[in-house]
């Protein structure tokens, strides 16, 4: 039992209310913390535990800041260990009032949940010249970094027991017996804490600066990375992405009342690869500072992970090596390794080249892979997943629909809703729908033939350049997510998808191909009313249009002959002069004006 | 005097509670809220304000729900207005314990605080096939637009007092004699509530998809367009964007340890303009449902600005018409337009020459228009400083950088800026910088001449083509904003301008030109030692890099003869052998490999 004095149990009424204010919520301390007044508290409520009183009328500037520190040592509280409050908080200069006894059950909560405000409150904002916000947050009670959660290497073998593992600390990218990795973490330690407690944890973090869980990644760092050290983390902030609600596109097109996109596309990199790549090179900026032996980090990639990988290797300034197709991407695509900084090597060859020559030059010189069968990009993937549910309030949408080309995003996603629902943050999952380009497409035939004997396919070219696959590295962990969540696997031929991704944006939207893969998967789904008219469904966008400006151009003057571009808008060249100004615009708004 | 029931007072503490749970806080119920029990209620606080209890055994999730519902109803509680909870919440169906009393002061909440949320509980996720989450939204109560808050143009004449004002409901640019307008808000009805309310009911609505207030600009409303119907809003859940802490960049390049970016370029349409457009379309919208003779909204634009107004317009179904010049901007800017099915006359003139085509089209025709001088855009535009602050918990940075062109978006910063303060959520306001290029820096020249006789420039051609304007329509808007805010303004030269860029690149961000001369600004201040090693900066970055591709390709392949190009990063073009790969790394890694 912990003791306490009248002031410090006002003190932790405050702490919820000010938190409150600050947007941060912890109602799991209204639980967990029995306050019991032993003497001379006539008017406060005394029970064994679930009561709580707080006096408003003492709730000062003062009161705020020093709750803001209070807060933070949660992260020092270790289960069955005494804490002195007073220790930590320096409140016994203060105490002078009645003693009051705080149950030991206060001992649970365990994380840091606050931030660099109460440094800046209490020095007016400023930091010392050497410091940074990492330092700020070490200063207050982050020096020891949580012991309680751990993650390691497993095989991804979910059908058979292995008593095979590997610290997250080697590099290692397949298992002895060349299986794909997963990272696994210790859910027995997770599950100390119940769906109340994560929910409100992350919801707290949502929409501030704090190092590092201003990311939408690093918000959920206890199911990600849990053992690395907030310094060592590389995060330019990312996640926190748009969950757009598509009201014309499903109202219109599709006669739906509740479909959304989620827009991870609308990035710092402009893909979605910005998710896992964080956790990826955090891991090797930690593995470098540990004097492993590594150079760099390196990959082959038809352009959103070479852009995500030289940002990341670029905040972090460690050298990233790129292997591209020469040709075979586009300008806008090509321009971000080379402006990160990065080592572009441009090779004559094709995707399928760049990655034969990435691994035998990993085999010769230290330089991390960073390609998609690294599961720990995976991790940061799944926080998306995460994140679609924390924005609907924790409510599971009925259908996701993601673009499939190597496989890996769509376990990623079936790996974050089934962490939410394991640990009590949801009640279930929802049915998943991988869409492939039918140019790109061996997944979908894996699916139509009852899962029974993949084969790989000899990709031809698609617009939905990215998800050109032809022998997806994540095929076991797709069918594995797919089998489990009731999924279902649809294509989208060229036009199809183009069309889709035309008929997105003449609603607003922005879309790149892959999304109008999903889109169009969705259409066909809707038509056969398998996805039903009021179905909760979202539509992963996992690029930005912008990076695909070429194919809309192409599209929009009807310069894709195979195809009729039935929604193409040519601009329409005028003459500078106010008659001919008005004809134009006569002729396409259909109007005597 | 409202009377309640004990199960009422519960409910009231519950409300807390469950709000809190979900992200959503309201500390200003407890303050604003006495209870007062008067009968049978032993173990309750009696005092006549300022006191709370809690039961939280009570805590089920049919209180849950129901506590949802009865934060929706503060939305319909009118000041000095009798208000039963009963009839809005059916909670007498339910009623059977001692009766309570609450203050009348409750009815001083006044607000929507929630969201689908509270229908989604109570029909398991689904909603009506004909319903939105706009009907949902308005079935919770949302039915009476709020009328306590309001705002009206007035001339933009800070010097001298007019009686001039318009409702915004009319379609109007200027004031009588020409002059800019502004829209003004009641600041006494939004003084009514405090710095607290404020900064909880704001920080309550981030990270969800509440429609409108997961949008970053809607969430702010009451700030912005009080008045409009949220039915009425067209949003694409802008905002929110990524406030970057630049890190190698600020210690690396600067010697700072707290450098910021605002990304406001990492959105849906790729530029900050999504903030401002949001609200225009949204007001257009509202007018086009009074019936007001409108057939479209139109804008005369160099790029972003076109692209916001298309996609908008698009997501709203109003026909929008751009024109814009041809040749004279980028690939990447022509399509967005296009793709969002805008009437695109693309005219064989200059920018001030679709200026002039659009203004006297207008003239003709019933066509909104959506260009600069519109301020309706700046009370969008405006939320960025106040999500700054918000992003920092209120904590006001000591400098912000803004790109200056056209000049309303350093206006709109200062609004922003100066609001937070006047509503007690900020204690002062940052020193605003705008960065010109030199290539267009009227206002540079205006500043440095003692603000005496400001003098148009002619523009010449530069790589920050958005802010290649030289006789800016919001100078007086900006003149004001910088002498009341200890303002500077720098310009930066094409070399520094794309070096600047160059070098954030190389530290993980992607720049655009824009950013470049920010950027350029911020490294001659803190050169003069004007800004401090310590100094909390925010350079706001308007737009997405990818947007420039073409430039940044031009700086790495030195194809500008002008310039040096002295960062740029070429690719190699190596044979796709291991040898030459090998050969390759060894030369750029420097290492005996």
């Amino acid at each position: 039992m912990h003791t306490l004095n009248k002031k410090r149990l006002i003190t932790v009424a405050l702490t919820c209310v000010t938190l409150i204010g600050r947007g941060r919520a912890f109602p799991f301390m209204f639980e967990k913390w029995g306050v019991i007044p032993t003497t001379g508290v006539s008017a406060l409520e005394a029970r064994s535990s679930g009561h709580l009183l707080a006096d408003m009328a003492s709730l000062t500037q003062e009161n705020a800041c020093r709750v803001s520190c209070f807060s933070e040592c949660f992260h020092g509280v270790r289960k069955e260990h005494s804490f002195s409050w007073s220790k930590r908080l320096g409140f016994n200069r203060k105490c002078n009032y009645e003693t009051l006894q705080v149950r030991a059950t206060v001992s649970k909560i365990e994380h840091n949940v606050s931030s660099q405000d109460a440094g800046l409150a209490t020095n007016g904002g400023k930091r010392k010249v050497t410091d940074s916000i990492k330092d700020e947050a070490r200063r207050h009670g982050l020096l020891e970094p949580p012991t309680t959660f751990s993650a390691k290497y497993v095989p991804f073998s979910p059908y058979e027991t292995t008593e095979e593992f590997y610290s997250l600390d080697e590099i290692i990218y397949r298992s002895k017996d060349g299986k794909l990795l997963d990272v696994q973490h210790d859910m027995k330690a997770l599950k100390e804490y119940d769906g109340k407690y994560w929910k409100a944890l992350f919801d707290s973090r949502v929409g501030k600066t704090t190092w590092p869980f201003g990311s939408g990644v690093w918000s959920k760092k206890e199911w990600v990375l849990p053992e690395i050290d907030n310094d060592d983390i590389v995060s330019a902030f990312e996640g926190n992405s748009n969950l757009f609600w598509a009201e014309r596109f499903g109202k219109e097109m599709l006669g739906m009342s509740d479909l959304w996109v989620k827009h991870c596309g609308i990035s710092h990199t402009g893909s979605f690869k910005d998710l896992g790549m964080t956790v990826l090179v955090s891991q090797v900026n930690k593995l470098m500072k540990m004097n492993k032996k590594l150079i760099g980090v390196g990959c082959a990639s038809t352009g959103d992970t070479s852009a995500a990988l030289s940002a990341y290797c670029a905040a972090a300034g460690i050298p990233a090596i790129v292997f591209l197709p020469a040709n075979k991407i586009s300008i806008a695509q090509l321009v971000q390794p080379i402006a990160n900084g990065a080592i572009v090597l441009s090779l004559d060859t094709d995707f399928d080249g760049c990655m034969r020559l990435i691994r035998e030059v990993t085999e010769q010189v230290p330089i991390y892979l960073a390609n998609s069968l690294n599961s720990l990009r995976l991790e940061g993937q799944k926080t998306a997943a995460i994140e679609i549910c924390q924005q609907f309030d924790w409510e599971v949408p009925d259908w996701v629909i993601v673009p499939g080309g190597n496989l890996g995003n769509i376990y990623a996603f079936y790996k974050g809703f089934v962490m939410c629902k394991e640990l009590g943050l949801t009640d279930r999952t929802p049915r998943l729908v991988c869409a492939q380009a039918a140019n790109a497409n061996p997944l979908y035939l894996h699916y139509k033939a009852g899962w029974n004997n993949f084969v790989p396919v000899k990709a031809s070219p698609t617009f939905a350049s990215a998800i050109q696959i032809g022998d997806p590295v994540s095929i076991d962990r797709a069918v594995y997510a797919l089998k489990n969540s009731d999924g279902i696997v649809e294509e989208a031929t060229e036009e199809e998808l183009m069309d889709a991704a035309a008929l997105a944006d003449m609603t607003g939207m922005f879309t790149c191909p892959h999304t109008g893969v999903a889109l169009s998967a969705l259409m066909k789904l809707r038509e056969k009313n398998v996805i039903g008219p009021t179905d909760r469904t979202v539509v992963v966008s996992t690029a930005h249009g912008l990076k695909f400006t070429q194919s809309k151009i192409a599209y929009h003057s009807k310069e894709i002959t195979e195809i009729q571009c039935k929604h193409a808008n040519p601009p329409l060249e005028v003459k500078a002069d106010l008659g001919s100004v008005m004809d134009a615009l006569r002729s396409k708004l259909s109007l005597t004006l």
